[in-house]
C-alpha cells in the first residue's frame, strides 16, 4: 500500500479523553455472552479416550480424600474406601455429575451484580492470592493491607471485573487468625460484587458465610435459599484432596453455595508430561470432588476448573499462556461440555513485569478462555510471575484487554442488516469521497467502534510530544487517578455497623485458630 | 490454590539458553498447517448478504480502473465501461473468480523454501514498507539502506519468517530511480525465501522479474513455467484501482506469477463505518481485480487480501488489532472460503513502542489470523505505528509469537494415543509422587513443550539478579547477537556476479523513471 493513505489526520490527533473529570471512560457493566463456536482440537474419539482415562483413574487408582467426613459420605454412597484412598465406579460418578446444574447464578449484596456461571456466559474475576504486590513506583514488596484495599478498589471500579475473587494480594501485615475478618469487611464494603471465601478451616468459612449474609441484609433462611458467594478448592495434585479444602467445600455445599474445583496440574511436575494425560488427571480430580458434592446436595452448583499448563523443562519453572496451555484449556473445555459442567480457567502469565511478554502470555490465556468456552476467568486482571505478584499496572492493562473481549462479543459488530451493509452509503460516497461526512457515519460514529481507555493511538509525533509513554507508564497514571476518585458502593449504615460489630466480636473471641 | 504448590524449583532456575554459541535456539523451518475450525461470526444468510452487496457494488456502482489496458480487457470481456468506471455482471465475476486456484505454490531460488498459499497452510511475511525504522538505541529515524539490510537479515535468520515481502523499511538514502535494483540485489542475496515485487511502474517490475529469474538460475521458459515470486496491489479505496498497481499486476499475471489484491478499507474513512459494509466494499474491490486477472490468464494464482480495520473516531487515527479488526478479518475469512480464494491478512498494531499495547494488538491480530483461516500473514514481524515504523525489537518479539503459533498448530499437543493419555504413568506416580523422574517423562521431556527464545520464565529473584530486563530489552540483545552471527545463504558466485552485472547495467541506463 502507498504510504500516503496511512498518514494520520494530524490536526485532529489530539487525545481528548483526559478532559473529563473521570479517571477513565469505561464500558458499562456487561458480562459478555460468548457467541463463538469453541475451538475443539479433540475428535469425539479423543474426548471419549480422555473420559475413559479419567474414569479408569477413579476406578482403578483412586483419589486420596484426606477428610474423614468426606470418606464417610463416599463409603455411604458405595465407593471403595481403603485408608484415605477412594475408588469410585464410573456409573456412580456420571450419575452424580449429571445432577450438577449446567449454570449457576450467584447474587451478591448488590443484586445488579449477580452473575451466571455456565452456558455461554463469561465473567471476569480479579487477581487472587499472590503473596507479593508490585507497582512501578515502589517495586515488588510483600502484600499488605493497604495494597489489598487498593486492589479491591480496582476490582470494584472496573465494570469489566465481575467477581471479587480471593484476596487480590495476601495482606501479610495482618495476623492470620483475624485476617479473614478484616479482609472480608473491606471486601464487603469496598465492593458489592460476587465474592469468594477461602476454604481454610471451619471458623473462617463460617465467619465469611455469616458476614456475607449480614452484608446482604438477609435472614439465615433467605441466605440459604440461593447462591450468594462461592468457594474454590484446589486438589493437591496428583490425586489428592486436602482436609481444609474438603471441609470448606462441604460447608458451602450444605448451605447451597457453589464450589469450583480446580486441580493444579502442571504437566511434567504434578501431572504427566503429555497434555492428554494431564487433562485426564485434572478431570478425574475435579469429578471426584464434584461427585461427592452432588451426593451430599444434589443440584448444588459445581464448576470444573482448568489449570493445566506446563513447566519449563530446563528450569522446572511453571509456564503460562504457552501453546500447550492454550490447547489444554481447549481440551478441558470439550470435557466440561461433555459433562455438562461450567468451566473456570485463568488469565495466566509467567512474566515478572507488565511488559510485552506479560501481554502476549495474557492474550494467549484470554483468547484461550474465549475459544475454549470458559465461563469464569480467574486472575483476569493483575497477575504476574505465575501468580506470585499482584501488579497495579498489569491490573489496569488487563482490564483494557477484558473490555476488548466484551466488545468483541457484541453481535452488533458482525450484523448484516441493510443499514450495516451500507450499500447506499457506498453509492453516495462513490470512488472519490470519504465516509466521515456521510449521514450513515454521523448516525453511528459515537458507538461504532470500541474506545480504549489505555491504548495510545496517536501518531508518533503527538505521542512523543506527550512524553513517549509506554503502556505500563500510562497504566501507572491511570490507577493513581482511579484511587484518587474512588468512592465505595452504597451500603446501609446499619448493615455496616452490624458487620463492624461482628468483626469486633470475633476478634475478641480470638478469630480463627492458626495451628493448621 | 495454596502458594506452596506454585513455588518454583529455585536451584534449577538458571537460564542456560545463552550458553550456546548461537544467538537463539529456534524452531526449524515449518510453515504451520492450521488444524483449527475457523471462527465464523456470519450465518449463511450473513455471507449471502455480504456477497449480494459486493455484487451490487460491482453491478450498480462500479469500480474505477485507472488503466486503459485493463479497461480494454474488461470491455472485451463484456463489462460496461463508462469513462474510467467499470461495471461487471455478477455471473461473469463469479465465473472468472471460479477459475482462480484455491492454492498456489511459489518456489524461490532455494526450493526448500517454497510456500503454498491457500487451504489450511499459513505462512508469515516480514514487515513491509514502513518509511521509518526504530530501535531502542537509536530511536526512530528515516529508513536507510543499512537498516533495510539488517531487517532482511532478520527475515532470513528466523525460520518462522517464510516470505521476504516488501522492503522491510524504505531505504530513503537510495535514489528512487535505482532503489529497486540495490534492494532486490540485497534481497536475493541476503535471503533465499519467496520474495515480492512492488507494482511501481513497468521498468521496476520487469527488472525485478529478471533479477528473480537470474537468482534462481532459470531460463526465461523455466521461470515462466511456475510461480517464482508475487506482487501485492492495494486498491485506492473507495472503489478505485490505480494505474501502476494494475500495470504491475497484469505483467505478473501474464508471466503466470501470483497477485495479492488487498483493499485498504478503514471503516469510517475509506469505507463504511459498519464492518459488514466495509467488508462488502473490500470484497468488491478485490474481486473486481481478480476477475480481470482471471480473464487475462485463467488459473493464475490470486489471493484476496483483508485490511479492514477502523479509525479512532475521536482523532481519525487508524486503529489495528481492535475487536472490530478481529471480527472483520473473520468475516472476510468466511467470504474468501465462499469464493474459494486464499486469504491474506496482517499482524497489525497501532502502538508507537514495542510495549504491552503493541503485543496485545499484535496478539489480537495474530489470533484473528489463526481463527479466520488466514493463509498469508503480512507484516508478521516488526510492525509498529500502524505500519509507519519498522522496529528491530518488535521484529524479534513478534517472532516469539509466531513460533508459538507454529507450535500451537502441532497436533502432537492434543494427541490421545495411549502414550499421551499416560494412564500407566499416573498409576506409577500415585498420590504422593512427582512426574519428573518417570520414564514416561524422561522419554518425552526434551520435545514435550515449546521452548521460547525470548520469554523469561525465571522466578523474580533470578530475573532481578540478571538485570530485571523487560521484553524489549531482551529483544534488543537478541537482534544484536543475530546480526553478529548472521551468514547469508549460499549462492553460486557466478549467479551473484550475473546479478551484480545486471544491476550495474541498469544503473548505467538510468534505472527507472521517477516522474510518476
Amino acid at each position: 500500500m502507498t504510504i500516503q493513505t496511512r498518514r494520520r489526520g494530524g490536526g485532529r490527533a489530539g487525545n481528548t479523553r483526559r478532559s473529563t473529570a473521570k479517571a477513565i471512560e469505561q464500558m458499562p457493566w456487561s458480562p459478555p455472552v460468548n457467541v463463538d463456536r469453541p475451538t475443539e482440537p479433540l475428535s469425539d474419539e479423543g474426548v471419549a479416550a480422555i473420559h475413559d482415562t479419567a474414569m479408569r483413574i477413579l476406578e482403578e487408582i483412586g483419589i486420596e480424600f484426606l477428610n474423614g467426613e468426606a470418606r464417610d459420605y463416599l463409603r455411604e454412597a458405595g465407593c471403595t474406601v481403603e485408608g484415605e484412598n477412594v475408588r469410585m465406579d464410573r456409573d456412580w460418578v456420571m450419575a452424580m455429575v449429571g445432577k450438577a446444574p449446567d449454570t449457576v447464578t450467584i447474587t451478591p449484596r448488590n443484586p445488579d451484580h449477580a452473575i451466571t456461571i455456565g452456558g455461554r456466559n463469561m465473567a471476569f474475576v480479579n487477581v487472587s492470592s499472590p503473596p507479593n504486590v508490585m507497582d512501578l513506583d515502589r517495586g515488588r514488596r510483600v502484600g499488605d493491607f493497604e495494597s489489598f484495599k487498593d486492589l479491591l478498589k480496582f476490582t470494584q471500579y472496573f465494570n469489566c471485573i465481575h467477581v471479587a475473587g480471593g484476596y487480590p494480594v495476601e495482606p501479610v501485615d495482618i495476623h492470620a487468625s483475624i485476617r479473614h475478618l478484616d479482609c472480608l469487611y473491606e471486601k464487603l464494603t469496598l465492593t458489592d460484587k460476587v465474592c469468594h471465601a477461602y476454604s481454610l478451616g471451619p471458623e473462617r468459612v463460617e465467619d465469611v458465610l455469616e458476614m456475607a449474609r449480614i452484608a446482604a441484609g438477609l435472614t439465615h433462611e433467605e441466605f440459604d435459599a440461593a447462591p450468594r458467594l462461592y468457594t474454590n478448592i484446589n486438589s493437591s495434585s496428583p490425586l489428592k484432596h486436602d482436609w481444609p479444602m474438603l471441609d470448606g467445600a462441604m460447608r458451602f455445599v450444605k448451605r447451597g453455595q457453589p464450589v469450583i474445583v480446580t486441580p493444579f496440574t502442571l504437566a511434567g511436575a504434578m501431572a504427566p508430561v503429555t497434555m492428554a494425560g494431564a487433562v485426564a488427571q485434572s478431570v478425574a480430580e475435579a469429578l471426584a470432588a464434584i461427585a461427592l458434592f452432588q451426593h451430599i446436595r444434589p443440584g448444588v452448583g459445581c464448576v470444573m476448573g482448568s489449570f493445566t499448563s506446563n513447566v519449563d523443562m530446563k528450569s522446572g519453572a511453571p509456564a503460562f499462556g504457552t501453546p500447550e496451555y492454550v490447547r489444554a484449556t481447549q481440551m478441558t473445555g470439550q470435557m466440561a461440555r461433555f459433562y455438562g459442567l461450567p468451566l473456570r480457567a485463568s488469565n495466566a502469565c509467567a512474566s515478572n513485569a507488565p511488559d510485552g511478554q506479560a501481554m502476549w502470555e495474557s492474550s494467549n490465556s484470554l483468547w484461550a478462555a474465549v475459544n475454549s468456552g470458559v465461563n469464569l476467568v480467574y486472575h483476569a486482571a493483575g497477575w504476574l510471575e505465575g501468580g506470585l505478584i499482584a501488579s497495579y499496572e498489569k491490573f489496569v492493562m488487563d482490564c483494557e484487554l477484558l473490555q476488548q473481549i466484551q466488545r468483541y462479543m457484541d453481535p452488533a459488530i458482525t450484523a448484516t442488516d441493510a443499514g450495516s451493509l451500507a450499500f447506499d452509503a457506498i453509492r453516495e460516497v462513490g470512488p472519490t469521497g470519504h465516509f466521515f461526512g456521510t449521514q450513515h457515519t454521523q448516525d453511528r460514529y459515537q458507538t461504532a467502534f470500541y474506545a480504549p481507555f489505555l491504548s495510545d493511538w496517536r501518531n508518533y509525533e503527538a505521542w512523543q510530544e506527550a512524553g513517549s509513554t509506554w503502556t505500563a507508564d500510562r497504566a501507572n497514571a491511570t490507577w493513581k487517578a482511579i484511587l484518587a476518585e474512588f468512592e465505595p458502593p452504597a451500603i446501609d449504615p446499619a448493615i455496616r455497623d452490624e458487620l463492624k460489630d461482628f468483626v469486633a466480636r470475633r476478634k475478641a473471641e480470638g478469630g480463627a485458630p492458626t495451628d493448621f
